[in-house]
């Protein structure tokens, strides 16, 4: 919505910069575009609003495609699933005020979880910005008809959820300040900010930074330690390794994060070291390997895995991030002598008790363990003796229960699949499952947003389609959770975009229900929503659905809309008890 | 979701208040639902999470009752709309993080529009916050594993859209400090927060504030300044119109906000002077009176309002709220002579251009002026000879235009019925409607959040309700709007709320394409959504919907749901062009 802005964008005042100085030039929003077109980077995600429309008609001088999408929540964490899936870089553009507002949740999530994201916000001109005007989209000062309104506000809130935010405040160094606020980004693995004035996109800036500093460079991280230093911490490593009996190796996100996942698959399959994922580094490892153990997430594991990590003489630790579910509410190190545990991080190394090295990036330590392993020196570690874990079955009043549904996804999964679950029950059991190769597990495992996996899964779907990839994409969602964010399913659609989706019916709550207030009505929810319906309504012409009560027609629907049928989407409906959750849940209440 | 807050609020060492002391005493929690109730509200807004579900527990001491929303945006839609029609207070219940960030945006367009909301939001435990752990639903530091997490985080965030941010950090002084920020929220017609720890509401509090400070004192209020100077002024205003000849009253919204409607009416009813009101003023004055001249904005008005307000020898500008938008982009005082404008405001007076008192409020004169004025003194005002305004005719593609509906809906209102309209360009059409007696107009006039007006109506709906109304509920949605928000429709039915819903189908954001491109995708929404059958996906068994293409469909549509049917909900889908909107939006727009 725009009125005052339209005047400011459309106006160019011969003072401006509105005329090429050289070839070198560009328009500022064409120069922003190029950028992000030249990190590789092909689909962007946003809703339209007054303060960001003049930026995006930049948009059409690349082949960056724009990804529209019904709030700015929704786009929010479309931009987190492509991200994640990309490994790259997320793109968000949302209009001042009302559309940063209502995407702060999405940021603060991909801040929590450690997802780049650059956030573009479109906001007032620079003129308007020193008047101190009450324009639209704008929060007053709170003495209305006496103080100026801050046309800043908005930016000074944004702090705790990003790694750095860049306010342009004219065309100086412009094209550096944005280079750089992308770097921080990448570096940092964390969401950032441009505010971009609405009057500043049209005019010329100097554009040879996209020729002097090429996209791929964003990506090349320099060491800021000499090589023998990392040879020598990699050799402390190394040795530790060549002198344990029993060590395991455990993978958790920042590994996926930092894009180290093949070299630790690697050095875990050249090492052939038993191997296992916390929570959150779910799907890095390759669980098809004899090697892995099954998830550890403290007193929350299987207990046979719990007792294989505190009878370790060696715990490796690669990509740690340390928080209450990650860690199973701090019992993740129970049990573990500190002189066997050695962590790998992003800020820092420890190894045993007593070398902790801070600044020191796992970033250069990995590629070098891997050039260093010298195989001859390892014992045969492939008879770790750790018994498979198996998804221990919850009874439920009604035929399927969750436990029953993860039994029958263990043998539904195929390789290369994408496992996408919403903030609910299911999502913890989803631990117990053993993945086939190279299947993609992705969620909010420590923010925890309800609501957040369905528009996730639209960004992953474009991110997918953008690679070239036929990977299945598996939605499990709540019902209280896809009433969140339901509206975000038209848009598959509208994109010729083919999720499969669980679709968990359990009349409310459940993941609340279990915690409090079973049988309170703040826990329900509208019920008798005709899910199987919902495809129509968004304007699908060809969707598959069906609602199922029996394991047999779980079974029946899982074989049709499964293997077949894959071009459009389809969604199975599961009836489950209020109270039926994974076994895995009542493990982390009751921890 | 919720793991660690479990064992926090289940938790009661011996040393904690979970005893009463005396008679005086109640949980906290209890306590604050009782406060609630003493100030007469009976409905409260969120959606349950782990930090505040112990709260919700002490709901059911009281009478107070639930409504949980689909999600904390639609939320806090739905408690503005409360707090805007049952003139008192909307209260808000999130939890950490997730739940208060997604519901930022409603918040702040509260603040922007003045409206009085209080936010409360369950956070981590005490215990948990001072050790810093990365509890989940937190931002961690951004050096995570170097730095502690500061739990404060995100209460730090809201200062720019509250007038005042409670964190209990203790029991000592909590029921003043939260007596203190309710009074705070409704002197300052703003948003406040309240940050309450989940460890701390089953812990008893000296209570007696319930008995010594009622909850209709909390509406009472002390003017600070003499009542002889108080006469001072409104005797120096009453002057000025018994020797106007040409005097015009302009009422806006500040006037309803601080609950001036009836007085403002009755002033204008007794000295019979000519009257107007601004965008957002819509509906404080009575336009079934003849002297009621039209609405007035500057130079997006109808010529002839304009022209009287320009040749007026006194304006008295009521509850003035000067902004973008309201103001017609700058354009409401020009051409007005500064000795002749006078404004009330909450905060300064301004009497000519001499005259400007600071810390006055209008709340003290305006009951003063009533009290005042002399009607022999005044001369007859009744013949202003104003013409009435008319919807102008803006011709479309399709065959009804947004004008055309404009004039039926001209012709459908009746007295005391609720017109709420989404942030679309028929809003700034319905300045053109002459209202029919105590016909209420709610919409974001100036914030102009697009999806806000249908979970709004969620919350008015409710309001009516417990005001025991019959007064028909109007909401104008468009099609871009509703899919933001569209999942909060599913609530109306399932607390028996029956809404009159006309959704324009325009396919897209015409609001933008009017501005700035209007064929790109930038724009466009998935198209081809069944709005005729959403209701039966969303579980409703009796709602009536019907698709109109033709001005004599929307005729009969409008007769038959209208007028009957009034206790099931209802929609009308009208087609229209992408292009189309009011004569009043164009107005603006080249202002």
């Amino acid at each position: 919505m725009a009125p005052i802005a339209l005047a400011d964008i459309n106006s160019s005042p011969s003072s401006l910069n509105t005329e090429p100085q050289s070839d070198f030039q560009l328009p500022l929003g064409e120069y922003i575009f190029k950028r992000i077109e030249s990190l590789g980077i092909k689909s962007i995600f946003g809703v339209p609003g007054d303060f960001n429309l003049q930026f995006l008609e930049h948009l059409y001088q690349t082949n960056v495609k724009w990804y529209g999408c019904c709030n700015e929540l929704n786009a929010s964490y479309a931009t987190d699933g492509y991200s994640r899936t990309t490994g790259k870089l997320g793109v968000l553009v949302t209009t001042f005020g009302v559309g940063e507002m209502s995407a702060m949740n999405g940021v603060s999530g991909a801040f929590a979880e450690s997802v780049p994201m650059l956030h573009i916000v479109g906001t007032t001109a620079l003129t308007v910005k020193s008047s101190g005007a009450n324009i639209h989209h704008l929060v007053p000062n709170i003495s209305t008809g006496l103080q100026k309104s801050d046309h800043y506000a908005y930016e000074k809130m944004v702090g705790p959820i990003s790694c750095r935010v860049e306010s342009l405040k004219g065309l100086q160094n412009a094209t550096d300040l944005i280079d750089g606020l992308i770097k921080t980004i990448l570096e940092k693995k964390r969401p950032g900010y441009l505010y971009l004035p609405c009057d500043l996109v049209d005019q010329f800036v100097d554009a040879s930074n996209l020729i002097s500093v090429p996209g791929e460079s964003f990506f090349v991280r320099n060491s800021t330690i000499p090589p023998t230093v990392q040879d020598n911490i990699s050799e402390l490593i190394l040795q530790k390794l060549y002198n344990a009996k029993k060590p395991v190796v455990l993978a958790d996100v920042l590994v996926d994060r930092y894009g180290l996942t093949p070299q630790l698959r690697e050095f875990v399959k050249l090492a052939n070291i038993p191997n296992s994922s916390t929570a959150m580094g779910k799907s890095i490892l390759d669980e098809s390997q004899a090697s892995y153990i099954g998830d550890y997430i403290g007193d929350e594991s299987a207990p046979q895995v719990a007792e294989y990590f505190r009878s370790a003489d060696l715990v490796l630790h690669f990509g740690d991030y340390y928080n209450e579910i990650n860690s199973g509410h701090n019992s993740l190190y129970k049990g573990i002598n500190p002189d066997n545990l050695i962590i790998l991080n992003p800020e820092y190394i420890s190894i045993g008790s007593r070398v902790k090295i801070f600044y020191e990036s796992f970033l250069d330590i990995v590629p070098q363990l891997l050039v260093s392993l010298d195989r001859s020196q390892l014992p045969d570690f492939s008879n770790h003796g750790v018994a498979p874990v198996e998804i221990k079955e919850v009874p439920s009043p009604k035929p399927i229960s969750q436990t029953l549904l993860l039994n029958k996804l263990q043998k539904f999964l195929k390789p290369d699949d994408v496992l996408i679950s919403d903030t609910c029950s299911i999502m913890f059991g989803t631990n117990e499952l053993r993945l086939p190769r190279n299947v993609k597990v992705i969620g909010q495992h420590f923010y925890l947003s309800i609501g957040m996996a369905l528009p996730c899964s639209f960004g992953v779907s474009v991110a997918l389609r953008e690679m070239n990839s036929k990977r299945r994409l598996i939605l499990l969602e709540g019902d209280g959770s896809a009433q969140m964010t339901i509206q975000e399913l038209a848009n598959f659609n509208r994109h010729g975009l083919n999720p499969l989706i669980f679709l968990l019916n359990n009349n409310g709550y459940t993941v609340e229900r279990v915690i409090k207030g079973p049988e309170r009505d703040y826990n329900d929810i509208m019920p008798n929503w005709k899910w199987t319906k919902i495809f129509d309504v968004f304007g699908y012409s060809n969707a598959k659905c069906c609602k199922v009560g029996t394991p047999d027609e779980l079974d029946q629907a899982m074989q049709k809309l499964g293997d077949s049928d894959l071009d459009v989407a389809r969604l199975i409906e599961v009836e489950l008890a209020p109270l039926d959750v994974p076994d895995r849940f009542h493990a982390m209440c009751n921890c």
